[in-house]
């Protein structure tokens, strides 16, 4: 069979399943990744797992956004996330070290390996030719620790690059034409796969843009093959053995196609609030900005700076203009205070931020009020910037470099001929601020500050699963009903005791109290229970407050997941009515549990009303076995023993 | 009479007073400077006055404060400052041009001139000789308009430094020395004076250093003369027209002497959590440091950076401490991007953060839990760092930067032998950060963002004053209860509509309610009214309420001004008993009012209960005219015309 460059290192990794489009396919991983904002909680659960050391070719912890460490608590992260990492063989990579994403694409991704990270740009890794996909937490912990990552097999989309860049049109805007063609809505269960001619052109950083920003059409991911240009890109990083070419088989076949004529595209901008609201930059040439933000892990790369200081050498930033400037990685930041061009940026009048996310995801650099905000970023929703009045529009380095002399929105074609920049034959080379893991070394002290809380852990099902009802809920309750998330609860998603006093208290503010005194029990609910974000906290802080099944009228689809995952049972009613016929407070017993839930029928007696109600148990034998082992974490400690 | 260089400089400026220690006196201002967190106050009180342009030989407004801006509010407030700047005549540093107090030493100030500033670490400028002074916003807007500013004439301290710095022992460990002998309170109404032979090998960046912890004394300001030092400070900064020199008389007579033979001087270290809690560097070495912090207006000249970088050139900052450097200034950055010196920060693994106050305002960094943290700030009060169980040291560049490479307090005698570092001959001159000032341009927009509100005005004293007692309150009521400024308030201090519902809130919630119904009244108080806080607030909330006058058995000297400042009347009962004849919604008159408060006795009637109370006003005939004018504001817009 003919493969393309996804199916082939798909084919590689295949621990469960086939390569038919729409069926599950379990996958082993050569490589995580976490952030700080979902690496405490992965970490966590990692740790609940009993796993000496990540079972991982490498494992990466970042640290790169939240770096403005308003409190405590940030740093605390920080320190836990450093000493859990040194504990189990995980890549630590400071404050101050870059943008994850950019990072692993200059020092650790490799191609033709796959790579699960807990963010949802992890396909960045797809511009060196890994198979990168964004998860959730307990996904990237189940990777550590050896458990392959279960996806819907996608279909392939052959992106095919056709001619060259004209001068002042990037990578940014090849990504931006294919979200204009495609929508956010376009990539769903897709892999989009780039070729053509085109790519020839296109450095590994320039493919990180389109891959990175493929997250965006809600792709599972984007992928380049690995070729000469990656071989190059990696022999500058003094790492050539890590180099493998991977090109699709000339007869791959695909299941879409998309042709984009570089020869012909413009400098494009997506403009608010979406981005997918893609227009011509010279639709809204003119257009008067008060901000402009070059950086994130779309555009933060060493070339992608070079163009913006060549641009800005010798001029000025508009008076009414703040220029923020985000390099991505600390070899970027060291290679451009080493060769002047730093020096550009700030005599032109650029504020210099640390290498990191920063005013991407909204931590700090918030626009005045109606401000409008050029950035190079991915995202351009309504008030993720900070400002809800704000007009945030999504641009390539060049046109934000140009608009930042004027002050208004340019096409960099009018002004930009060509750049005399090249790539490096060698990147500057160090590593200080990545700390190397240790042997395995269990006497080393995991830091954890006082906002970090242990990780609840399910127990294997036991012969007889009883509890009293500890609330009967309606119809469409939320995620957000079930765990809260506000600005007050965020800055405690490592603590999941604290999170358990507000849980499902917009719908009873006495749950909590009352789940704690009876030890745990049970949730009855209504249909489409757990519609909504698909945060796992809705699954953990039950687990904590010891619920041991919820039952419902219907589920919705990843909150059902996260359930299981946790070692809750989700059952069904057969007959609805039977909803009516239950009490807060009633004891319900299920007898057999551990025979029971092997099958799809479940019996569960109602002690108080001295009735039994048949429930429904459609999961898969995997989830069956997860229920039974008291969960995931359970499950994969078992199968690592 | 024989003068030192502080008293020069005030003789020079007088406008009411004399030379007498403990006497009034009224200076001259040449210059003023804020900074953003109390520029929009002080700006909104100058736009108060309707003065068209500022009167002072140069005024500017910085941006140092607020610069992470997590939301909306930060980014409207420099909008406003930048356009009520080039309305009024007044020169704009934008954000990225770094710390008020190190960019105004750099481009600003000038020897022999006056300043007052709206931070209280404006003495910065006496490292050039200038009389450089700390004032309350309304000061500064005052300043702005052409009045002169009023002090305690202060009495002056010699302090003489005999011999020479030893290697590793720097301008910080002197003032360190100073707050060692002198202690935070020993400053109050003193001018600290610094001269010696000592002085000679101290660069204005030293002397800077000094002068700006000198306000960690209490003291009114510090200075050093204007010698050959400065003078090529300013020809360096292309600034030669500025010099004057000034030294004082060779038989001027001090009220005070301390000497500091710096030949013996050795590295100290300011230990928690007082800046006098001073100890030699040695006694407190070995101790392990999670977090390093170098830069503030104290410690962040060009100089202070080069010594750093040239300590960590091709060393590692340690596994376990993160190292935040702020450069002072776009002059320091720019310059330090250009020599390679940056690079070798970075390079070493320091988190390059913006120029400005940064960490040492508790914008950012704050350390983790329990934390060790070095920084060569000014100030170490408990929990100041944003986290309460952290412990900071005060440092030198050169004890931080050595403690960085093992991770724990060093002696930098052990380590540092000499500098290869000089001042430069030529700074590097590029102040395309600063929008000049146009001409007078009254067609210009003020920007006002949502949360920036009109200033209240106080009337002229009208002949007859009445109102109803709007609230009567108990002895020793602070400006906590007047005017609450927790975190849920602090960000709307430039919307006085907004606070105003807060106002005396704590006493009785429906206060706020009861003054707008009645479109204000009198406030009825008890012994020490309006103890503590100094804030403004206090005095300009109740203005924009309608309050009139405030009758108290006593009041505190702070909020008393603060009241006369904005045309409160604040009036002593003469007999105290009288307190307990008044209830909440009497109606008071004071009849003649105009002629009344031109004495110090004031009669007022109770219209419900038929009584006539006698009431002290012992104030100065300036405050006399304040209050018929209205309030200061007033009083000085009548002056202008």
């Amino acid at each position: 069979m003919k493969l393309t460059v996804a199916q082939k290192i798909i084919k590689n990794h295949l621990v469960t399943g086939e390569l038919i489009k729409g069926t599950e396919i379990g996958l082993r991983i050569d490589q995580t990744l976490t952030q700080d904002s979902t690496g405490t909680m992965a970490y966590l659960q990692f740790e609940a797992m009993d796993v000496d050391r990540v079972k991982t070719k490498r494992s990466v912890a970042y640290i790169d956004h939240n770096m403005l460490q308003a409190g405590p608590e940030n740093a605390d992260d920080h320190l836990y996330i450093q000493t859990v990492a040194k504990k189990h063989g995980i890549y630590f990579s400071k404050p101050g070290n870059g943008i994850c994403h950019q990072v692993h694409l200059e020092r650790f991704g490799v191609p033709g390996q796959t790579l699960v990270g807990s963010d949802s740009h992890t396909p960045t890794g797809g511009g060196i030719g890994m198979l990168a996909i964004g998860a959730g937490g307990l996904d990237v912990a189940v990777a550590m620790a050896g458990g392959e990552y279960y996806i819907t097999m996608p279909s392939i989309v052959k992106v095919e690059l056709k001619g060259k860049l004209k001068p002042g049109v990037s990578a940014k805007d090849i990504i931006l034409e294919v979200l204009r063609r495609c929508t956010v809505k376009g990539g769903v269960n897709k892999i989009f796969e780039y070729c053509g001619e085109g790519i020839k052109y296109l450095t590994v950083p320039d493919r990180a843009t389109i891959t990175n920003m493929g997250a965006e059409l809600g792709a599972t991911t984007s992928i380049f093959p690995s070729d000469e240009v990656t071989h190059e890109f990696l022999k500058a990083q003094g790492r050539e053995e890590d180099f493998t070419e991977i090109k699709a088989d000339e007869d791959a076949v695909y299941d879409e196609e998309i042709i984009i004529n570089l020869d012909e595209l413009e400098a494009l901008v997506a403009c608010p609030h979406s981005p997918d609201n893609v227009v011509p930059v010279s639709e809204v040439k003119g257009r008067k900005v008060n901000q402009i933000a070059i950086g994130s892990c779309t555009n933060s790369s060493y070339m992608d700076m070079m163009k913006v200081a060549e641009i800005l050498d010798g001029k000025t930033v508009s008076e009414h203009v703040s220029l923020v400037i985000s390099p991505g990685s600390k070899q970027v930041l060291n290679m451009l205070a080493e060769n002047g061009a730093l020096a550009k940026l700030v005599s032109a009048g650029a504020r210099i931020l640390e290498c990191g996310c920063g005013p991407c995801i909204g931590m700090g650099q918030a626009p005045s009020t109606d401000a409008v905000s050029l950035r190079t970023f991915n995202r351009n929703f309504k008030g993720r910037s900070g400002t809800v009045s704000a007009d945030v529009y999504l641009v390539s380095p060049e046109v934000a470099a140009v608009s930042a002399i004027t002050g208004y929105i340019e096409d960099p074609s009018e002004h930009i001929t060509s750049f005399d920049i090249a790539m490096p034959q060698k990147f500057l080379i160090n590593d200080n601020l990545v700390v190397n893991p240790d042997e395995p070394n269990n006497d080393i002290e995991v830091v954890r500050g006082p906002n970090i809380k242990p990780f609840p852990k399910g127990d294997s099902l036991g012969d007889k699963v009883n509890g009293k009802v500890l609330i009967k809920v309606e119809d469409n309750i939320t995620t957000d009903h079930i765990m809260p998330s506000n600005a007050k609860l965020l800055p405690f998603r490592s603590n999941i005791p604290y999170l358990s006093d507000y849980c499902l208290a917009p719908c009873d503010p006495e749950f909590p109290k009352r789940a704690k005194e009876l030890g745990g029990g049970i949730i009855v609910g209504g249909s489409n229970y757990g519609q909504g974000s698909s945060r796992e906290h809705a699954a953990l802080v039950p687990l904590y407050l010891g619920i041991k099944a919820v039952i419902a009228k219907s589920f919705a689809r990843i909150h059902r997941q996260n359930l299981i995952n946790n070692g809750i049972i989700p059952l069904v009613f057969e007959n609805e009515n039977d909803y009516d016929d239950i009490d807060v407070l009633d004891e319900l017993v299920i007898e057999n549990a551990t025979d029971q839930i092997k099958t799809d029928k479940v019996v569960v007696k109602n002690i108080n009303k001295n009735k039994e109600y048949n429930l429904v148990l459609d999961i898969t034998d995997r989830q069956r076995n997860m229920l039974e082992a008291g969960g995931l974490l359970n499950m994969i400690k078992l199968s690592a023993k």
